[in-house]
């Protein structure tokens, strides 16, 4: 879960490779920080190359929050986004899949991170993946869509681990983009979702392809 | 926002003080992590340190997910919980008011890591949010409620920053109760919610108060 598929050479690497690495090394602290059971001196320890880390960090900021800018290979990057963000540690991160039939879906590895009860995915963050893949469907380039409303039915628990996310429109109304999915595990279903996304007059958002 | 509220004194320091101290460096490392603009031998460094404090947490860690225990106050501490969890860099963490007549509120400053469309809170955070704080009315000592439906409605954007949650019983009929909230932010109310919270058959979970 917490393998680090790239190869950690500054010189000449990526920047998208660099930040998803160094975003990677966040997400295992995120956990290991929850389930730590080190003594005291160790955690102060730990907490002051932390503290390090973030100055190091601090040099220079982007003002605010990411947003989204433009890659160099001209697709909009929404590195910051609180599902999809690469350089984003809340992120699990989830890579949305699109399918020529207009479907969307995402397998993800939920970790302790994302517990509401005990062993189990909190029931809002079940909301905020379906959100996000519902509103994927609905998602076209150069016309963000955002989201409307939002009805979850919750038929089971969802257990941390493996999962899957999907979505697809139902309907497409004028500006108004009819969507269901569900998340299921080994279990089978355990949240049902059907949504209203709607996308606003055409805004300055830099936004030519789905974002990524 | 990333001011630390506790000295940090790990001779006699209370456990929840260091862990909350460790945890509040986290998020603003997740923070810094999206906003930085550092050169990549500076993220090189920085992530070195953040694996060898990794590391160091990793001595010995809770198998799974932190899940709930018995604090030594007697009272459920839900450290790992994605909304409120002291321990949980993801969470905000809300701090979860709960009213003589049942309603309930939190106020929470969201920063760059809860971003969706540019400059606002991402649907799907909101729907985290309201969930919780919908659950919150329902949850009565020894008797904790999971989520049965949710149905959201989003009226304006919620800008990043401060923003207040708040929810209160509508009825409730047998095991069920029916909770509505929204969130509000200078702006006014952004979105509305209401749900239903479900009391299941009671479980083997420690749960004789709140958790916190």
């Amino acid at each position: 879960m917490h393998s680090d598929p790239y190869r950690l050479n500054p010189e000449g690497m990526h920047p998208e490779a660099l930040y998803a690495s160094l975003t990677s090394s966040v997400r295992r602290l995120v956990d290991v920080t929850i389930r730590s059971q080190s003594d005291p001196d160790t955690i102060v320890s730990a907490k002051a190359k932390i503290d390090a880390a973030a100055t190091e960090l601090s040099d220079a900021l982007i003002p605010g929050s990411f947003g989204i800018e433009a890659g160099s290979d001209g697709r909009p990057r929404a590195w910051g986004n609180a599902v999809i963000g690469l350089r984003n540690a809340l992120a699990p991160p989830l890579i949305v899949h699109h399918e020529a039939d207009g479907s969307v879906w995402a397998d993800v590895v939920l970790g302790a991170a994302y517990e509401g009860p005990p062993g189990h995915v909190h029931g809002g963050i079940c909301a905020l993946l379906l959100d996000h893949v519902l509103g994927a469907t609905a998602h076209k380039p150069g016309r963000p869509a955002v989201t409307g409303t939002l009805t979850l039915r919750y038929e089971l628990g969802t257990r941390l681990g493996p999962l899957r996310a999907e979505a697809r429109v139902d309907r497409v109304e004028g500006a108004k983009t009819y969507a269901v999915g569900h998340l299921s595990t080994e279990d089978g279903v355990t949240v049902r979702a059907e949504g209203v996304f709607i996308h606003p007059r055409q805004t300055a958002v830099l936004d030519t392809a789905p974002p990524r």
